[in-house]
């Protein structure tokens, strides 16, 4: 129950151990076309461009920068927690100028606050994390896509800890770029990222491309402007995925099998019953902690369906208290970065997790360990206050 | 029975279905410790810096040369096949300064070859692949290391189709840094890449360290010449792998899973009993296909034990053959790149697959096929001859 990476849905689990084929066997390429068209309906788009970045989902954000953005070119980050730190980082490794615009840990930005510093900065790509598990934020990406439209400006959006637990509407918001991970609501391992990208930024991606020598033929595109990694050069990538099926890395198929029943098994119960479920356990899990006295960080009108931060109770010991979730439950719930390292817990509900028995359970162990370390619980308030929000459905 | 990948050992394909947990329970870590202990066996090596990179091989490889190659540093590629121009175009993506020398492929280089291409080059690293399917070719690594040494250039060889199944030795060889993957005679599915670093390496890594912005603390390095990759930094990869189990990705569980089992499985059968079975598999083929009258590519004495290559006889119709293979009995063999395109089969023996079973049912098949599209060839001849390797044993 932590922020992820969490407890897989059992047959994704299953999924992991099918045999393997070859890399062009039929059931191998086909394999891949369906888990394409799968992850078209997960991110809500059309996108040709849709397919897996083998790593974890930190490749997928990777390869989404490095493939869009040139060296020199200036990249906006709008940070509101760890992970807009990260998607900064990588773009500076990328040799971009990058501009950020930060605001405080807990809050998300106003899609004015965005437009201002598009125009002040004028970069070419905006790099947005929409859920950021650190502080818990959902940060609203609805209107930002027809902002950059205006501005000329990229929209990469890293969904990672956000996509199948909260709205996530790729054309419809006008998304150019977003990438996830499986460790989260999607209920898999880490390991594989789903990606998807708008045809503007197919155009981009495709001017830089380089054929790698040793399959490079007479004719093959090989830009200066290459990409600067072979590995993430989504040129190279969607080539493979593609109907030219042109050799790159050698697909994980494990990886791809739990990637595809992840989408398989969220589409079965239906998009927006999956959000649904995970909109009622979390708030589920915030009437819970609340009812015990706990205090919630940040602005809850805006924080993810699939995890909630609360303050740890003054003389409660954070790591003891977390240790004695996990050894004496089986229960795993999170620590935090940065500035809420020690001030803070975090507790997921998330894919498998999103479960009414996993919130009960998590709240009732909660008491237990809150009571044990001598913060005064009000006895069974916590499951009563959740169990409420599961028979008000 | 392609070059790879291939099936998997039962047991890992198991292993891939184990419930995941938490970044850092103390199973997870502990999991991590054990994996890289077994991973020095496999290596042969007392590296403390022996890892995994989340990604397929060439995820290691290209982290391999983006930590260790600095923009404009002179790098020495010796190409033999395919994937040395892989190394050769992942160091230019890099920016380095790279040189190559070429051998025809079949072949491999003398010591002496790659000694005088050094004193000529003056480089700052060698980068050799050992085993390259697209020509079969094992090229001799035990005095390279000396070589290196001798003229201050780091060694660092990707040993993706070779490792498990040929002879490896990272400290008496004096291997500064080697990758590998799972899908080759590790016998497990792409998306994770064993690596081993020397202390030498390790100490250029560290040199350039940057703990990533939202992470960093006070006093922490933050190099200028920082790795041009957030992903393939192994600095970071070796502190999150290391007692300080900083934050960095969030590890493949499953893949941290099917690479453990792998290196588990091979110890227990014993290291160089793997080799002797893949040795023996490579040796029972060989003689099949030969005795079968197809015409065996390249330098035999230098092949790898693991795949072998041959001609496509005159009038028989490569890709129909190898269809006819796959649909009508289930066996896959492998197409070829390059200047082999459409010029030879590559048939592989290795992992789970270097079995005699397999063996004699796979040449059993090919005399069936071959005899289908017109080629001439002895009854029986391929699987007797394959026995009798087995028998003599």
């Amino acid at each position: 129950m932590g922020p992820g990476p969490i407890s897989a849905y059992p047959s994704v689990l299953r999924a992991m151990s099918a045999p393997l084929v070859g890399q062009y066997d039929p059931f191998m390429t086909a394999t891949m076309t369906e888990t394409q068209e799968l992850y078209r309906a997960v991110w809500a788009t059309v996108n040709d461009a849709t397919v897996l970045v083998d790593g974890t989902s930190r490749a997928g954000i990777e390869a989404a920068i490095v493939s869009l953005v040139r060296p020199g070119d200036r990249v906006l980050v709008p940070v509101f927690g760890r992970f807009g730190h990260l998607l900064a980082e990588i773009a500076e490794r990328a040799m971009a100028e990058v501009h950020t615009i930060e605001t405080e840990w807990g809050q998300v930005f106003t899609p004015s606050a965005i437009e201002d510093a598009i125009t002040r900065v004028r970069p070419t790509l905006l790099a947005l994390v929409q859920g950021d598990t650190s502080t818990t934020m959902n940060q609203p990406l609805d209107e930002i896509g027809a902002i950059c439209a205006r501005h000329g400006v990229l929209f990469y959006t890293d969904a990672t800890a956000s996509l199948g637990g909260n709205a996530f509407e790729a054309d419809a918001w006008g998304v150019d770029a977003a990438t996830a991970g499986l460790q989260k609501c999607l209920g898999g391992p880490s390991g594989s990222a789903p990606i998807t990208l708008s045809p503007r930024a197919v155009e981009i991606i495709q001017s830089r491309k380089r054929i790698e020598a040793g399959i490079r033929e007479p004719g093959d595109p090989d830009a200066a402007d290459f990409v600067r990694s072979n590995y993430f050069d989504l040129g190279m990538i969607l080539d493979y995925w593609g109907p030219r099926r042109l050799n790159h890395h050698t697909e994980a198929t494990s990886m791809l099998y739990g990637a595809r029943e992840c989408a398989r098994v969220l589409l079965l119960e239906g998009r927006d019953a999956v959000i649904a479920r995970h909109e009622r356990a979390g708030a589920a899990m915030l009437a819970g902690v609340e009812a015990l006295g706990l205090v919630v960080f940040g602005d809850v009108a805006h924080k993810m369906n699939n995890v909630v931060a609360v303050e740890i109770p003054e003389g409660v010991p954070g790591d003891a208290a977390r240790t004695a979730m996990l050894e004496d439950f089986g229960i795993e719930i999170g620590t935090s970065f940065g500035p809420l390292h020690g001030r803070v817990w975090r507790i997921g509900t998330m894919g498998y997790n999103a479960r009414e028995d996993a919130v009960l359970t998590t709240l009732a162990a909660l008491e237990a360990v809150l009571r044990r370390f001598g913060a005064a619980v009000p006895a069974g308030a916590g499951v009563d206050a959740a169990a409420d929000v599961y028979r008000s459905a």
